[in-house]
């Protein structure tokens, strides 16, 4: 059910079926010439209804969260960022929300990389501190291993951006997209990446290859996050997530 | 131009033609037994779009925020909210993160009655402090007439909704929604509003006759609420931000 | 009973007796060049006051907060401000305390437009999170039909001060006020204020006429003020408080 | 010149003559069963007001604040208390307010024990990362011999209360407050104070003597506090207070 | 050059030479039956002093902070933990004190793997925003094939203990500590760590097998990290730190 | 116990036996030409180590926190410094964790006059707020007569140099230090220190004669200190730490 075109009245009749939430986050930030901003919002939002549709159950989609922590694309223009401090207490405060309602079991579904660590951070301290057991899901981290060809803009994003939204890719500058791209994402040393911002490594703001990324490829990374959201939204339905007891 | 659907180069191509952007914020909270809880972002959304559109020049609309400073409204399943400290810090930098890109003239287009003294607080910090000037524009209180006829849930709303989403409104609970409604938002003495929920005053969320609230009412309010806001951009646009000289 | 005059064994004595507390709230701003600087100050603590005596019943009153949201008029000499964060946290601290001794039913009486908005936010937060319920009176909202003529130093300001604190009006400054204000606090365009600061619209800091404030009309205001704010008290005094029940 | 009294066009002809003020800071808590609750606030401002007139040279007094950190005493009814965090702001924002008018040298003038550790912490701060100087003067720590008799309620209390409110004096129960209070301030260890609430040494609250607190006293007290505070001002006004180079 | 024991004359005769700090963190956190409490800020602090003393070139290497991210580990005695937000605040604040004094470019020296993500987003942070240029280095994450035997107080951390601090490993404990814990870190599903706590997955707090983590085998990894760090060092000193301009 | 050193199965066993803990807390700054930046965490910890060895029980010493609240000491090369508030907060949420565990009688042993302002605050905030009983032992202040003679890497840290760390004591500079130094901390008028900065009224940091501070002096201090934090233990172990009652 997508919370924002239910009642409450509907929401109401849910009550006991289901105490699980999903909540989309993405990001508005550059992805190269050819991907719009707000590539990780779309393709965060597809997942979650595509998770939804896969899990033999029910479930509450709340609205998608627009604006995430990018402020290492900052240098490109109409990228927006949130301070990880604000993300965090959106979110947070977002899925305690859900949880009052009895929506306690809230799985994060995110876009945009540059979000894991402060979810990371932030499921923890609400599973810890609120009323509510909370994980965070990126998809590209559940695609088998398309996983490790994840980029910026590059094959992963344009592809599943073809599956869902295809009127948004920019066909006719997908070459100039890799041509003007990087490889890889950062610059390495001894374990640590020395840039911070994407502008340090990609000169128009794409990581990887967006020409292999076919609608066909799309459809595949779609089923298989979905599947895998699916998988992880029976095993949160079914985890006992209650706090551990203090080692004696 | 939506942020959202555009690549960074098309908002660089941008640069120069317009130091205007809308940043649209709803909130996700109870509408009655027949509106849909996201009607405020959907609303704001609209007007945002028909206003760039009314206004003669180019502007530049941000993602819908979809969770606002909603409190009032939690013990309706499915409300969701944010504290105003957290709904304030989220405008604050998405706007300045869109003046950083030129675009340091930000009209928020709001749909929620419970943003309007968040945003005016945040407006006017922003303006002090940050390199943007804000103002916000709330749709309700810019049609004319018909604003004293505001309720929630209630003729404005339904009405704007069968013009932008009307497959959203439940026909079938219109009366309900009617007759468990309450005539007046809050319950006042002395000027003071004593009701801090509206659970205090309203059995079913509604307040006002979503009855009257037809398409052509949502039509017409549509075309002010547009009307209005190109007039303001055009006043935005012209405006002399730097702040006074102090007196002496 | 005045609580910085009062023992502590005086208030331990009427416990048990009310509940009420008044904590009247100003703030040090330009009034004009005939007005004093603590307007506000003085006209919430007269009518809080006037209040207690009106009132059928025992009222605890708190001493008065001198400094309040007044960004707005930073412009001009002598005006003193918080952030309203620090403002709300100083109302919500206070009026915390006061409910630690019983007296947990508090009406913020205000003397400041500008307060208004963060007095209401705060109000709302303290009833829903901590042990207290709240109220923000605004006195000039609750003076009949004199309330449309609020300016800012103009009628009812002058009015009232010539019956709280007669010597601090200059009279000598009465025409010079009248002539270098504006008659409007403001600056509209579709329904929003398009001025964060007063010096952006008025040049000596005045709105209204401040020479048809005259000491009558002073006695009338507080005493509509007083018969308000008393009436206001026993509605607050036999309010249910608690919060209604979650909608099922 | 009392700023509150004052009105903007008054404070704006001062503009230049000095750079001087003083925030009174006081504190709304128990002082026993013989005297007001208002003690701190009420002989802070009187200090403000005679070091003043004692000062050769203007000065600009601001309203005094009548809460403080108190938390120590809020096991006796009446008790206000602010969080160190808010008093700090509280005080940082007035004496920025002041300094962006051009009284940018500000002494806090302090009632209240409690408020010391507070107060230098954030002159030291605000003198670091402000336009802005200042320092805290408590007028107990400046009165020469009869600093070390200070209590709590007690005899230099008590005394300058009868100088500056004497009718908030409550004779009828000096013999009490003496009989039922505390020789000392505390209950020490190893140079630590094991209380951190004045109830747990001090059964009514007192601290020392009362009856020993004669006008007399009272009057002798002002005089030292004024002088010293004078004294201190002129330091101030002369006072290189641009931040030392960093060492080589 | 340690900094505690350096004097400030000291330190300023370096002044020219290195403008690179090193700030070592750990943890003080469960390391299962054998290994202490303080391993982590043990190890990081041996790698600092390694890495400073492979480098070729001056270092100074501030006092190793002993508190870390380890809510994880809370129900294990002797646990302590910080909040990631005062965490963050502590290394910032340290940080900027160092690059105040003209080393300006930081690499943390990082024991703990909770403290990873608050790592990468601090020094983003502060790179950004403050006058610094600041990453973070794990030794673990720079030790070649040895990365993926990391566990938590298994071969790794029992191997460089033995190099650094033997006389603090448990040698009668080593059996007990590898039979009761865990060959994995975490609970996976989907790409996903259910587990938001250590006792969910491992009963004495062990990950990986301590019996093989010899003292030559601490060696080699001390011998690799402080070359790793010796490299990372000379990257960064030899960096263009300053902002990419903004695409056009 | 030197929580540090034992592993969390050693402090298991301890549970029951004991529930104080030490929490040593020194700051990195100047200490003149002659004495080592660390100096008030040598000495913090040295007198915790001393202290728990003295006292008749157990007590668990967790490790030392290296920097303080020192920005009074900036300017001067390789001092470092948190904010108060992050200083707070540090040492709020690890004296917390340690109660968590049932060490919840906290004793803070600080060897930094900078610090003491902080840790009043904030040992009384935790006593009040969380589930803790704190206290600030600053070892200076419980030597007897030698506390008159505190400076800065004066005589009595010097002393106790000797004793903990002579070889980080630079003989050749002691002479210079003496000369170069100031013989007062501050620089005062009525009772208020006017300086915010040692750089203020100190040539090379030092306070004080360093020339006598020998490690005869140390010894004795050492002892005294111990002795005093003995003392202070039987007496926070036997205190009865529960908040008073509300007076009636």
């Amino acid at each position: 059910m997508r919370l924002s075109e239910a009642t409450w009245t509907d929401v109401s009749d849910l009550a006991g079926e289901t105490d699980i939430a999903y909540l989309p986050v993405g990001s508005t930030e550059q992805h190269g010439p050819h991907a719009p901003l707000g590539t990780d919002a779309f393709t965060a939002e597809a997942v979650a209804d595509a998770g939804a549709e896969a899990y033999d159950g029910e479930v509450v989609v709340a609205p998608t969260l627009p604006v995430g922590v990018a402020a290492e694309h900052r240098q490109f223009p109409g990228t927006l960022w949130l301070s990880p401090d604000t993300f965090r207490d959106t979110v947070r405060e977002t899925a305690t929300s859900l949880a009052s309602h009895g929506f306690d079991r809230v799985v994060v579904v995110n876009g945009h990389g540059g979000n894991v660590d402060a979810l990371r951070e932030v499921t923890g301290t609400m599973t810890r501190e609120d009323d509510v057991y909370a994980v965070a899901f990126t998809w590209f981290e559940a695609v088998g291993d398309y996983g490790s060809e994840m980029g910026h803009g590059g094959k992963l994003e344009t592809a599943l951006l073809r599956r869902v939204a295809p009127e948004l890719v920019r066909d006719d500058r997908i070459e100039e997209a890799r041509d003007g791209g990087s490889p890889r994402w950062g610059d390495w040393n001894a374990g640590v990446n020395l840039a911070h911002d994407s502008a340090e490594f990609t000169e128009n703001g794409v990581v990887g290859d967006p020409s292999t990324g076919t609608a066909e490829v799309g459809e595949e990374l779609l089923e298989l996050a979905a599947a895998s959201l699916a998988r992880l939204t029976s095993a949160v339905a079914e985890r006992d997530v209650s706090r551990p007891d203090r080692r004696e």
